[in-house]
């Protein structure tokens, strides 16, 4: 299934299943199921498929991308976060910081979490993950080759636009093809078989030390291919199964 | 004022004024005026003073805690994040990661958001300013001296106690004291007149790039004197105006 987040024509935040095009609601109670109503996609308001607390993401999970970016492959996960002020929806203009000389889109598999968790083993970590939707780690090189911690360089807001939709695994099999293009222009084209660390893995690890909350997101790092982006960028990033989360971005 | 955030015999959150260990309850309700209920502090569970989105940490805020750390006093401010997960109350007991050589405290004045605040000047930053409380930024040595980003290292959950009590500017004048003790010995004594960066210098710089919320928190360094926690431990950080952050920590 292919959850979206929606604003309705009263203005009601509501969840439905995207299909065709076509948006069928879910019922706003439990006691109401007959409120189930079905809109046109292009007649309802995209919003970010989940609200997390937090955004953690992981740095070089491609070998190709780490050589690219002349860094080691890391012997653990590189994480790092990104706040809820991060967050933007598909079809939203990012407007990202002035004055920079290199703002970079990087294409991304965000895993999103179903249900608390807490010191996973990789044997159970699938189970608290409730879906795939796609992200795109914007990213401020003139600050983050500076900082110990990317704050200025990854936590900016409207550095974490994610969508459009959350679909369920069953969408989203192991080859399911992560794309990146820039005004029309294929940048990254991968899949998660090429991670150096699996998703188990990566909850297993960082649920030792920080416990991720239904809606939380863990972005699973980027591909090779990240390059530059300039005023009136349009960046559409399509995983299969998910769909494509389209943003233009505004540098001032 | 001092204002706490509780739990109420009735399991109700809510806010009141603190005097004398006696607390005055808000109403619930605008349109309740009545409902105005005291409450013997020892009656009530003390929560943490906001629910912040995001707590925005600075690192080397005091010269002399970035001396005996060995490192250079930064040129500007070394920021990083803890998420909501690390937040704790006043009176918690404190789970701490496992395995670990060395967890150290650091005492640290926090300042609680009070206003939506982005891209602020200076001399407008302090209008955006709720209050003050303490944190404890709990430290994982281990991990934050091998990671990029410190994420293990200090965004581990119940990594940011804060409290007891939001306490507003007027009741914190500059020379107020922080000082940390461990099992009753003076470990930490400064005050924010020896801060490197000043409170409208780090929300002028925050906010050019993230976006504070009302609740958020800014915690603005610790100064000298940090040090190790053993398994047992009790921390008490007091600020005055604020009064005292009390926790004990397990280390499993």
């Amino acid at each position: 299934m292919r959850q979206l987040r929606f604003r309705d024509s009263d203005g009601d935040v509501r969840l439905g299943e995207l299909a065709d095009d076509e948006v069928t609601a879910f019922p706003k109670q439990a006691s109401d199921l007959d409120s189930t109503a079905t809109f046109a996609r292009e007649d309802v308001e995209t919003l970010p498929p989940c609200r997390p607390s937090k955004v953690v993401c992981v740095g070089r999970n491609y070998a190709d991308h780490a050589e690219e970016m002349d860094s080691d492959v890391p012997d653990r996960p590189l994480f790092f976060l990104k706040p809820p002020n991060a967050v933007a929806s598909d079809g939203d203009d990012l407007t990202l910081p002035s004055g920079k000389d290199r703002l970079d889109y990087e294409a991304e598999i965000a895993v999103v979490i179903g249900a608390q968790a807490s010191d996973l083993d990789e044997s159970e970590a699938m189970a608290h993950v409730a879906g795939f939707t796609c992200m795109n780690d914007i990213s401020n090189r003139d600050d983050q080759r500076a900082e110990q911690n990317w704050i200025r360089g990854k936590a900016f807001d409207d550095s974490a636009p994610l969508g459009p939709v959350l679909a369920t695994p069953d969408e989203v099999p192991a080859d399911a093809r992560l794309r990146c293009r820039v005004n029309g222009e294929l940048r990254q084209d991968a899949t998660r078989e090429q991670f150096i660390f699996s998703i188990p893995e990566l909850l297993a690890d960082i649920t030792r030390y920080v416990t991720l909350e239904p809606g939380d997101v863990l972005s699973t790092g980027t591909p090779e291919g990240v390059g530059r982006l300039e005023d009136g960028d349009r960046v559409e990033i399509e995983l299969e199964g998910v769909g494509t989360l389209s943003n233009t971005v505004t540098i001032p």
